[in-house]
């Protein structure tokens, strides 16, 4: 897709001039470092694209772009702090590089820095993007909390685990197209509408990245497989298999998912084999399709030509395409 | 001060109404149990008591002190973690009440309430508040580096003690002050100089509270007496009679800040008497005075009547008069 990659290319290059070193640089440093990490700036470059979709020039989109990516970032930082994580992308975390201190102060600059980047905007533009920036933000941190706040629950159901995954990952990819609309001044139904289309089509990504950590093929997908299984994680795939077991079965996979044996390829195998049987997996890959549809109806409605809503179209497939 | 007592009430109103406890709990009690710790409330009145000046309604200010009040919390949150500290306010921290990753989030999520209160302004007076408020918090986590940095250093210089203090707790006083003003519809001229006149008062507040955290009196001081000395803490006191001490001073000096022995009596009794021989307690009562005065004469330069005028003048007095 050469369109992305020109939203790539041009993305990196403000990046590289925007977030720059200085003093004191134990503060500055672990910012640039985790940003040079890498990751597919799946973010941003909807920002981009959302813009230049309304005929608005992408550059004009770049400051609110890099703001979402910042701030994602920043939340990078601080949840492998809260997650114990000591790799990201194969490399060390900032707080097992650096230590826990420099974690949580370079992760608070990059958040502040992120507001930052709406400064240039003329007013009007500035408080929307700011207020849509914040709301966000602040249902990313309660998405954190639940997902915290679950590790210790044993009776989490579906719809709450479905809104955990809407706050911790949905809303940001849906603020993030919304922030290219609105710097485009494109009309309020396509705001939404837009916010919704990468809302649904996140949770959709979401679902899939839970049943991928099972079931994707080692060789392609970046994670260790059964990793959730192993940390014992409550995912779609797990409360779904508990709803629909018998008794028996149930118990048996509240069981595996209270122990952490040395060699976890047994567990893995039986939950997995679990999984299958009680219905989960199909159930999940329903959910996963409800999700995408829900998203390209949406997309119907929007006012923009066919051609770019092929664009996008494209790209949600493309995220989804994982799935093999 | 009935005046001080008005905006203190309103403020504490205000505070209950806009910050309440919603789900999840778990992230929002830790931000409702540090306000209600209560403390001064010295940033949020300076705004009101700002905007009060201009003869606008400081009801209108209401949201920016708020704000305030809430980032220097979201900063007392983050930096006990990093201090480790037990106790604020002779009550639990909050990562000692809760733990390290409800400190974390708990703060994340109340530094973005911050922005959040800047909302309701028209967008020209958001965009000027929003901006006033990032440079500042970018300023005071530089402040909070610098301070950890300079405790890994043994050749901080006066001038950068200075900007530690400076960034770390003086920006915010000139900022809250600054904000009264600009929501008031002050002109640049006075907003500039209620900023400086709030920034040398705040650099003189800090520089006091490390001279009485030494010499104050046990009855009246609110911490131990002491403390900074136990703690190994590199203050202006100690950077000032480290250069003006012999080389055996020094190098006694030096040793004394590399122990921490189980009964520190001895060790504070004699820190404190080369505090003092060193001419460091003189050298450190006039810097304080320098930036009192500075303070003043950046006052009679602003446009506001002379009773509003002594007013801030009584109020900078009755900040220092902890003295005695």
């Amino acid at each position: 897709m050469d369109l992305l990659k020109k939203y790539s290319n041009s993305l990196e290059e403000h990046l590289d001039k925007a977030v720059t070193i200085q003093e004191p640089t134990q503060l500055y440093e672990p910012i640039k470092y985790i940003l040079d990490l890498g990751g597919k700036r799946l973010r941003p470059i909807l920002t981009l694209m959302c813009c230049d979709f309304f005929e608005v020039d992408y550059h004009k989109a770049m400051n609110a772009a890099l703001a979402v990516e910042l701030f994602h970032n920043f939340s990078l930082i601080h949840d492998d702090i809260m997650d114990n994580a000591p790799l990201r992308r194969k490399k060390e975390t900032v707080h097992e590089k650096w230590d826990l201190n420099t974690g949580i102060l370079s992760g608070d600059a990059m958040l502040i820095l992120a507001y930052r980047l709406f400064e240039d905007y003329e007013s009007a533009l500035f408080r929307e993007l700011a207020r849509l920036f914040s709301k966000t933000a602040i249902q990313v941190c309660e998405g954190q909390q639940y997902d915290v706040d679950f590790e210790r629950r044993d009776d989490v159901r579906l719809d709450e685990y479905i809104k955990m995954i809407d706050c911790k990952t949905a809303v940001l990819i849906g603020a993030a197209m919304k922030m290219g609309a609105i710097v485009a001044g494109a009309s309020t139904a396509c705001k939404t509408s837009l916010f919704e289309f990468g809302r649904n089509l996140g949770i959709a990504f979401q679902l899939q990245d839970d049943y991928l950590d099972a079931f994707g093929n080692p060789d392609t997908f970046g994670k260790q497989v059964g990793g959730d299984i192993i940390a014992n994680k409550k995912t779609f795939l797990y409360l779904t298999a508990l709803e629909r077991s018998s008794p028996s079965e149930a118990a048996e996979l509240r069981h595996l998912f209270s122990i952490s044996p040395k060699d976890p390829s047994d567990k893995v195998a039986i939950v997995k084999r679990i999984f299958e049987n009680s219905g989960a997996v199909s159930a999940t890959e329903k959910e996963i399709a409800h999700y995408t549809q829900t998203a390209n109806e949406v997309l119907n409605t929007i006012k923009i030509s066919e051609e770019r809503k092929e664009e996008l179209r494209n790209f949600g497939a493309w995220l989804m395409r994982r799935k093999v």
